[in-house]
């Protein structure tokens, strides 16, 4: 039954053949890649708000020149990735970028980092496209968590199912948010040069002073708009030959997209004094200013939550891909390397399912409390691997290597000096929690590898003589709760593979034990049976002294198998009404394996009742 | 680590040869017996002035004749029970009494409703019994149900150790009770006769007007009052000889108890006009008009409470007694008759202790909306218990029968109008619960017996014809995951138990194969090696399928026996970090035998990896 509920929400099993990648054009890797960058803009420009109209109307003046500085960064970034993309076309993220080009640590540093991210951005994205519908259908404000956990269930069935990123379903919401913003925005610029800029009205009265922590602490919360930027270096095989060029010409595009639709909205917001109510994000309100609440406003609402949805659903085929990286180099369990049934990282799907979802309520689907756990994962990544490209070119050392030196340098630079900034101004109110994690998944991955080397020492057979004398014969011992029907499997499997059987019984009750021994020399009258006093009527103990005592009495080197009658129900909730002594046995017998390292062969034989 | 620490909480085990009981005078007895039914006053006082109250003072005044009605039936179940001892000397609890005289099914319900009669009687005198305490120290109000489930912790702990319920510690609320509140209520009625009796002060004013229902209402909730006045008849064997006398004349000093406590505080409170404030409970507003607010009424409260626990504790030796009884005809899971470690029933104390912290924990500690669900149960006992003697007196026809019968036939009546009165009146409330609950528990009880039934005729030998053959050596498959220090032990033990050996490697991905084979051949060149494709990634389903295909060609009757070489790291969390192949394949092959009623030996050979 649980098979066919699994067959219907996630498909068929899909045989490996079928594996193998299309290569796509621009324009189908523009929507692939660009979604989480491009969305980017929906929380971004609503931090700035929120981070500036504290300080009232004098606040929202400074929107513009923070807009520009972040678009400043952004235009760094992005020529530095253009770098990676021709240093490596065979795709680079930051974790391979920094671990080859500065070490393990910084690597792994890089693949926590990356990790965190992608969780943060699916939450993000998924609580931003409901504050954007919510804007739009304000009865659905206080059901945002419970509609954003239910895209997420929609998003992780359709990624186990084998949805592709590079789907032409995928390409219609990026292409829709363009075609619908890109003449918003020109229009703004219209009514902009027609009516002239206006201070906001209706600004709530300013509550703190315009500081520079203010200042820089906007600045941080705004650079989530680069969230996503580095998408195309990492999937530069994907692209159609050539490969690094066509990749290089999608990013300029991306970025130039990204810089028009990030500064253009928050110029408009800022010159045509738009103020947002509580329960409307600043870019829904701008959309309303310009478009009244008719049809074309709800277009652009919905394009604005579909394309957030599209950019969460890219952390479902970044996470897993990055984890499968990992766990081949055995820093994740070998578990999220496995392809599943339609050949997704199915592990890889689930644990980001769970840990978004742990997010999406921790922080009860709120949006901003979010962001300050965001851009730290990110930016160390950036830096992390821009940095790895400066070693690169050092190494290197090809044609040109001190200017493209150079640009990575300042890239990380940029990079580098942004991230502290946003570690410090957020450290408060949410970033310490990412600048813990990142630490402790380093030395997590470093135990997991450390246990897997381990283990790959203790199976080499490397050094192990050849077993050439043949095995002895194991000695047997059978518990037995009496003679009856369901013991009898059990001796017969003993007598087919020893000569040497013992039966013991454990005697609860004094003289219990007289009709079980006269019943058993009627049946197996060449079996000895032993019986073990318990006069604190525990049976596992008396059991496990008995199999000691044989054993020493023996002395023959090996540890007597045991093997166990076990009576199994024919439904479940019989279970409860039997004493489980094979199971508790058998939980006893694990336990004392471990302590003393004891290996003694534990066989089952089970007995079924047929009703 | 785990063993210490019930070492220290409960104590060590006792052997069995402990097991013994001491025979009680009558002093003792009392003690033993009677905290229950004295305790009762706690709550069917407090329950009848809160029926009454939202009749306002008019109501108030009915609190007298309603007492009077009570002690009535009182009278005529005391005299009841008393014929009980004399016809079972053996104990006459109402499930032997009901099953032997009116059959199975009526037996059931009797033992039904004594199982959660037992369970409120914990509830209900746990919750009154910090209602008491709450009612002297204000502060402790809002944490009642925190209180009611420490104190159940350590009468749970208490009786796990073997806490006799006939020791002189018990003995000691008992009779504190007796000699603080008896010297209080004939002050009380010195007081009435000096003063003269007074109308209810600050009565509040009646939200409710005087019905029929609810003078008949508060007649139900006050015969709670008549709960444990069972007690002494079923416990007439721990008496000293003559043990039927001792029996009856102790329960007759106790009966005159319960009416001189019951009667004189329920006449004192409505004489002296006595109200509570809604954070006090009636008797203590009645102690502390009486006494004032000094040491005296302190002492007053304290031992209300100490006699509730006693009686809580009572139920912690009555329900493991009925549940062990019940389980030795079948009726519940053989581990309810299972004395433990401590010489007691401890499986039935632990089901106790769970259900009364579920009752606390879902009504929130509070007293009064427990009280519904509680008289049902008691009075339906009463009943059908009564119901027996009757049928009882009319087999036997000893002396005097007519008159015993009469006097058991009365009982019996008054007793079912009763149950007939509280199960209409609070059905709503509560009662409903008890209702319902009472024959689930008798198809429960039902179909578990019929399990054992079916169990025992499954388990017999008889017809069972000896197999003289001795059984074929089985044919052993070992499932390996590749050549590795793993698997030495699996294969060194099928070496030892049988000839026909076949190593079967699942290939996940095309080509991997091939390295194992040329390392199986240099390690074990003379057991085959079969390697079994997986196109669909999956390993546990080829296994199978390879089974059922070795097992079709061979044809030999007998299914191949599987060795697993199942891998166990040092520490328990490193198993994530491992695919559980072994224990997937265990749980697959389970869940085919249950379908198809296979039986496949399983051979689990574990390899422990040291570190």
């Amino acid at each position: 039954m649980l098979n066919k509920l699994k067959d219907i929400l996630i498909g068929p099993p899909l045989p490996t053949h079928q594996l193998g990648e299309k290569k796509l054009n621009k324009i189908r890797a523009l929507a692939a890649f660009s979604p989480d960058a491009l969305s980017s803009i929906a929380y971004a420009n609503q931090e700035i708000y929120l981070g500036l109209v504290v300080a009232g109307s004098v606040g929202l003046g400074l929107a513009w020149p923070i807009g520009l500085a972040i678009v400043g960064v952004l235009t760094l970034v992005a020529i530095s990735y253009n770098q990676t993309i021709h240093a490596y076309p065979s795709g680079g993220g930051s974790y391979i970028v920094a671990r080859s080009n500065l070490g393990t640590v910084p690597g792994l540093i890089a693949a926590g980092a990356l990790l965190i991210d992608y969780v943060l951005t699916a939450a993000v994205s998924l609580t931003a496209g409901m504050d954007a519908l919510a804007s739009a259908f304000p009865v659905l404000w206080p059901y945002r968590m419970t509609l954003a956990l239910f895209v997420l269930v929609l998003i992780t069935l359709a990624n186990l199912r084998g949805l592709k990123e590079t789907g032409t379903l995928m390409s219609i919401p990026v292409y829709l948010f363009l075609i619908t913003y890109l003449p918003m925005l020109v229009y703004g610029l219209i009514r902009l040069v027609i009516d002239g800029p206006s201070a906001p009205m209706n600004a709530p009265p300013a509550t703190e002073g315009l500081t520079t922590f203010l200042i820089l602490h906007t600045f941080a919360t705004g650079c989530t708009a680069l969230t996503g930027i580095e998408a195309i270096s990492n999937g530069v095989p994907a692209f159609k030959s050539p490969e690094s060029k066509n990749a290089g010409q999608t990013l300029i595009v991306m970025a130039v997209l990204m810089t028009i639709l990030f500064a253009g909205s928050i110029g408009l917001t800022q010159f045509l004094g738009i103020v947002s109510s509580p329960h409307e994000t600043i870019l829904s309100a701008l959309a309303r200013h310009l478009l009244g609440s008719g049809p074309i406003y709800f277009l652009i609402q919905t394009s604005t939550m579909l394309i957030l949805a599209v950019a969460a659903n890219t952390s479902f085929a970044d996470f897993p891909r990055v984890a499968a990286i990992l766990a081949k180099d055995s820093f994740l369990p070998r578990q999220f390397t496995g392809l599943g049934d339609r050949l997704v990282f199915a592990n890889g799907i689930l644990m980001l399912a769970a840990a978004t979802s742990i997010l999406i309520i921790g922080f009860q689907g709120d949006m901003h409390s979010l962001i300050p756990l965001f851009a730290v994962g990110a930016f160390l990544a950036f830096t992390l691997s821009q940095s790895g490209l400066v070693m690169h070119w050092w190494r290197e050392r090809g044609p040109n290597w001190r200017l493209k030196m150079a640009a990575n340098s300042v890239g990380a630079l940029a990079t580098g000096v942004t991230l502290l900034v946003v570690g410090f101004t957020k450290f408060m109110e949410g970033a310490w929690i990412t600048i813990l994690l990142i630490p402790a998944l380093v030395v997590l991955f470093s135990r997991i590898r450390a246990h897997y080397r381990e283990v790959g020492r203790g199976l080499t057979l490397h050094g192990l003589p050849p077993s050439l004398k043949p095995a002895p014969t194991p000695r047997v011992v059978i518990p037995i709760s009496g003679v009856h029907r369901g013991i009898v499997e059990a001796v017969d499997f003993a007598l087919a593979i020893t000569r040497d059987v013992t039966a013991v019984y454990v005697e609860l009750e004094p003289g219990e034990a007289e009709a079980v021994q006269k019943n058993w020399k009627l049946w197996w009258p060449d079996i000895p049976l032993v019986v073990v006093p318990s006069p604190y009527r525990s049976i596992i103990q008396p059991l496990i002294d008995f199999l000691d005592e044989t054993d020493a009495k023996h002395n023959d080197g090996q540890l007597a198998t045991v093997i166990l009658p076990e009576f199994i129900p024919a439904k479940w909730w019989q279970s409860l009404l039997h004493n489980q002594t094979a199971w508790l046995l058998k939980a006893a017998m694990l336990y004392r394996r471990r302590e003393r390292g004891f290996q003694r062969v534990i066989i089952d034989i089970p007995y079924h009742l047929r009703k």
